[in-house]
């Protein structure tokens, strides 16, 4: 059964329940005794009286077109958790009419030509797991309709290029079918987005995704050879090169641009040999501002690793059931050329100036020696992936279980961090909850850092996406005061565009604004997501 | 004495003269036998015939204006060889009516707005060693007028994170002073592009400059945290921040703008300790494909080498003095945190397994037992830097001597080299000339590189400039012909233009238009410069 769930994260098959639901309830109730963790059920999605379509494709283009009443829920929201609880409470705000699978290039332009004379709106949608409201369909009242371009049909490895080491990939793709696609010759993106198992190529373009891997080549933004992209005004196909200093890049444009100025149809990707040699390490310290410090130190020392993962105290208690004063710092070096060992010993050297211990020693492996041994960093990825699930079953028993994530300079990371914890925890009084924020390390830089911030609060069934939302402005403002960024990886999308605005320098603002009227002239494309919408009709409904 | 050239590089006293000359002349000769290689020497630029201003700016601004003839000429043209020959001829072309230099950014804002009023056309310039026509004022005949902007006044290390490690700089600061104000702190930004002492952090950013280190961090695009750009509509500030996600690049825009946005004011640049273990080797091999298998295994391997420069037999002859049948790979690691033996001894296997000797052994140094001593690198980097003096020398003795560079995938080298090689035989027989090509390799990526081309040309005096113009295209056809870039690191200018326009998709280029249209209405920046000038009238000078 890979049937997706309506309302959540994933299959329906993968849901926590039985033991693995009583074990997390346990551990909830042990750190918020005062929680009501009573299980809601997701309503019947037959009761829920929706709309039906507006408007409907013409027949030329109803074989790429749906109108299930399922498929459409599924498209009609993301997966943050005000998503996930709107849709426990049978809150379905904005359903698209139709859902639309283009099966080749042609079929986007004629989809989009469609939606341009039509002034039907039309969301591009990789793979759904937007988690800043990317991908619904808000803004549909102002056009005579809506659609949800579903790119999932358009997902096939085109070309390899072996010795560049390089693919050309549709943007539809999900992440396990692109890993299986190159697995058989060696290869590998290496790109680990938490949503990797529904998620798209075309979904990570779009947003700017960040894998999971801590420093250099991990950003989809650089993993990226080359890109088409269909938009209204025609269509955008960049050359394949490892560099160029030929204008401003065409790629940075599209990339992050979140669906507003085209629809990615495919592009060149730079993949590589699949890593041998592994080393591993957790340290743990006793005082948190060292463990910051080594971070620091590592992060600048040209040893790049693989993972660098500063779990706080609070973190590494809930996610990793250690119990210390300056948390653990997840360690980890790969390699497909070479051995790792020099790397790792000279990291954890580090550590040890600043008071690092290693209590369980270094993991250090050949995959030669020994295939089948998953390593340390698959248990993590495991365990990573798992997390989504979990935060579904904690919002249904009326949890506040949400994440957010920034990054600044290294200068400002102890008083950026004091302020989130103090915003969260005057929010969490004001909105009468009791919840604990922790904090771990996504990615270090060497002028900076990637804190992704988890909550977990005990809130009010039926009220938790308002105490959310509470929550979410204070944090956000938090973040502002700081000149953090309002998003490392998971991009703006609708729900962070009151702080995006705030960031955008004004000119590229208006220079974003005059690259959409030229590249979307009617406006149809993601109306509301990184600028306002276009028409004045549509600027109406905001 | 540190007077600048008004028609070549550099400065007065470092000019190519006596018995380097003639160790220089020598040389060409014995390989290009048939050159005349007579000296002819610049003209008096007071015969020249400059026409007087046409436009003074008004006397708000007076101050900072000099229309002194040496100032203006020394602003009428880049570095490239087609400008310093049609200098040595007195052929003056485009000067600008006055040279203004701002103190402050609120001088730029009055600048451009006196320009945007008066319809004046404003050159931004850093040092003026753009080699692609970026800075030479062709279009001054559609407007008003035109001035240079010199940003050299404005010079400033202005704030300093050491926690970070990033200082803020103003754009105007040129290669040494920028080292020198770091150096007291035992940092360093590590750009070293080859106009390191006569170019600007400004110019830099604005052409997208490259390091002359191989990997990683070596282009000025990944070493700027933030920037601050003037346009006539508003100032562009973006947030410090080591990475985000929100929506496309704002800095992206400008890096590479070349100074049709906007005017670059200031930056926050990420920069590192100085460099204390080091390693070098010179790889000799007797095959050139194998030397290329060798040089591509290693930008796959996640070595991460400083140096990695495939020097072709013709350049290994002629620029190392080393006679072989398959070229030289010079390898360089450096670290500030940790040895860097293991790495070298990893790459210098990978060339073993390709065939490769290391006649002179590993040079393997640590700068804290023996700080005095300039390394190799250090050797290289005082010879790279007197290549330009050198070019013009031999460019005063009738020989055409000019580079060129470009970027492609690793799949696509082998074709393209050759087709390199025979779009410059057949040009050279075409303009009558003999010479000779060499090639090298400036740049790797996993995915391709970036090698750069040298010409070397025995030429007939007072048509060099058509003669090397016919190889340029010639070679420049070849490189589109391939698809690779017609620039990695040189930038468009107006040269390139033509390549560029089929290059850039054209989605892009109408958002590009548009955003300059909104940035600069009167289009009153660096006319020609990436795309048209917008007005009818400044079109027709085309």
């Amino acid at each position: 059964m890979t049937t997706k769930s309506w309302w959540g994260w994933g299959t329906v098959h993968n849901a926590v329940t039985g033991a693995e639901r009583a074990a997390l309830t346990n551990r909830v109730a042990a750190l918020l005794p005062e929680a009501d963790l009573t299980v809601h059920e997701a309503p019947d999605p037959t009761s829920l009286n929706v709309p039906a379509p507006r408007n409907r494709v013409p027949d030329s283009l109803a074989h790429l077109a749906s109108d299930d009443l399922g498929d459409r829920l599924r498209h009609s929201h993301g997966q943050a958790f005000r998503d996930v609880v709107r849709n426990l409470l049978g809150r379905i705000d904005h359903v698209p009419d139709q859902v639309v699978r283009p099966r080749t290039e042609q079929d986007v332009i004629d989809i989009l030509d469609w939606c341009t004379s039509a002034h039907v709106a039309a969301v591009p949608f990789g793979g759904g797991t937007s988690v800043v409201g990317g991908i619904e369909p808000r803004c549909a009242a102002a056009y005579a309709g809506a659609i949800t371009l579903d790119m999932s049909c358009m997902d096939q490895l085109l070309e390899l290029d072996r010795t560049s080491r390089a693919a050309r990939i549709q943007a539809g793709i999900f992440g396990p079918a692109l890993e299986a696609a190159l697995r058989p010759e060696g290869l590998t993106l290496r790109h680990f987005p938490q949503s990797f198992e529904f998620s798209t190529l075309g979904g990570w373009l779009a947003t700017r995704a960040g894998g999971h891997y801590a420093t250099i080549y991990t950003h989809i933004d650089d993993l990226v050879e080359s890109m088409r992209v269909v938009s209204p005004a025609g269509i955008s196909a960049s050359r394949r090169l490892p560099a160029s200093g030929a204008g401003p890049s065409p790629d940075r444009l599209f990339l992050g641009s979140e669906g507003i100025l085209g629809v990615i149809t495919e592009a060149w990707v730079r993949v590589q040999h699949r890593p041998r040699w592994r080393a591993g390490a957790s340290v743990v310290f006793d005082n948190y501002d060292k463990a910051v410090a080594a971070t620091r130190t590592i992060a600048q020392s040209g040893l790049f690793p693989a993972n660098c993962r500063l779990l706080d105290p609070m973190e590494a208690f809930l996610n990793a059931g250690t119990d210390t004063a300056g948390g653990v710092l997840v360690l980890g070096f790969e390699s497909a050329d070479h051995p790792v060992d020099e790397p790792m010993r000279r990291a954890v050297q580090i550590c040890r100036d600043h008071g690092g211990r290693v209590p369980d020693g270094l993991r250090i492996t050949d995959s030669a020696d020994d295939d089948a041994r998953p390593g340390a960093a698959d248990t993590w990825r495991s365990s990573f992936l798992r997390m989504p699930y979990q935060r579904d079953a904690l919002a249904a028993q009326s949890m506040i279980v949400e994440t957010f994530e920034t990054a600044c300079t290294w200068d400002r990371f102890d008083a950026l961090r004091n302020a989130v914890l103090t915003a969260a925890n005057t929010a969490f009084r004001a909105v009468g909850v009791t919840g604990v924020v922790t904090c771990r390390f996504t990615h270090v830089y060497p002028d900076g850092l990637a804190p992704y911030f988890g909550i977990y609060a005990a809130g009010r069934w039926g009220r938790t996406v308002e105490q959310w939302d509470e929550i979410k402005i204070a944090v956000s403002e938090a973040l502002a005061a700081h000149s953090a960024t309002i998003t490392h990886h998971h991009a703006v999308g609708r729900d962070h565009r009151r702080w995006y605005d705030r960031q955008r320098p004004e000119p590229f603002a208006a220079a974003l604004r005059a690259a959409k009227s030229t590249l979307d002239p009617a406006g149809i494309l993601n109306p509301g997501v990184l600028i306002d919408p276009a028409t004045s009709t549509a600027r109406k409904t905001r």
